[in-house]
């Protein structure tokens, strides 16, 4: 479905949120695309954020797809909101071996209430 | 329920794994308790942890309590056995101010397979 | 925790909704607990209602559940509020064989907003 | 990504497996389409499937889409399995209003364990 932003300036706004998301630093996360609805963040592979066996620790996972489906959500919403997750779940389908990381999020249906 | 551990030196187990969980040091996180299917791990606020409005952000948390469920289970399996976390849901019933954050990870059901 | 009605006639309110659940009726689900913040709902099997092994249907436990979940909630709301499902996540820890089952609901965290 | 049945006979088995989910009869609901990995059901609203404002209760929603992932599961399995859920999240985007629903459940990863 097109997206349409509340706010014509969401990409600076976005990318300025972001930036105070001080974990994303402390991650190695950057913010690779920012379009309306929709973001991409990437981030390298980091021994220290391994679990025991030398993956990357899911709950890392967690923290960027998290930031990347705040963010889509944000780059639709008027330019004096703020977003905050109330829940998420997370389906491990593999094992994140890489030496590089991509996490998309993208908006299903925006609007003023969880539910309408 | 009680809860019997398949290995006698299931805490010595689970603080050796923990160790190897580099993403715990990055975060800060330490082992409080470890009993058999009841974990707790501790840790503090750390700024370059936060998200956009100053809080803890919900993927850290999400980190540290995957990490006090998985080895919540790991505690009470066998000394060759290895966990991995394959899915879960976050309820994030209030924002996480505060210095200090505790995780609690207990077992609600023990088997060889996720139905059985 | 403690939790306080905030209409003294909860009891009374939550039995006439019940009532109008009709899909309660067609799963022969019965109201046998009302207290604050608490809900059981019981339910015998039946075969038609069953999955292809003959234990009763995912489906039909999630929607008990979720009637007692919804319940338990409104129990602690005001006289002029309604209930309305957002998300649920269900985990199956077991096949459902049984001649009659329990659905039992109890709010963790009542509030206005889902964060607050 | 393209699916692939281990049982050329999927669309059969699909079919026999269905018949005998007594509750799908109860529901109303019909299989309009089998492929591999992709499976369509399809139901009518039915004022004894409601909740107390009128809508199709939630958990008849998660009943017909737990049914529907469950056989696009197992048009991809091999003759002699089986199927089984074991935990689903649903979201509820908007109250379930309307004359006609329709369930889509379609395979993301298939495998022979939960992680690889």
């Amino acid at each position: 479905m097109p997206q349409v932003p509340a706010d014509p300036d969401f990409a600076a706004r976005v990318r300025a949120s972001f930036e105070r998301q001080s974990v994303m630093r402390t991650l190695g996360v950057t913010l690779e695309r920012v379009t309306p609805g929709e973001i991409e963040l990437v981030f390298p592979f980091r021994a220290e954020l391994a679990q025991q066996h030398g993956f990357m620790h899911a709950g890392v996972l967690a923290t960027v797809l998290d930031s990347a489906c705040g963010y889509a959500a944000f780059s639709l919403m008027p330019a004096d909101a703020a977003v905050l997750s109330i829940e998420f779940k997370l389906n491990l389908l593999a094992p994140a071996v890489g030496d590089r990381f991509i996490a998309r999020g993208r908006v299903v249906r925006a609007g003023r209430t969880v539910t309408a």
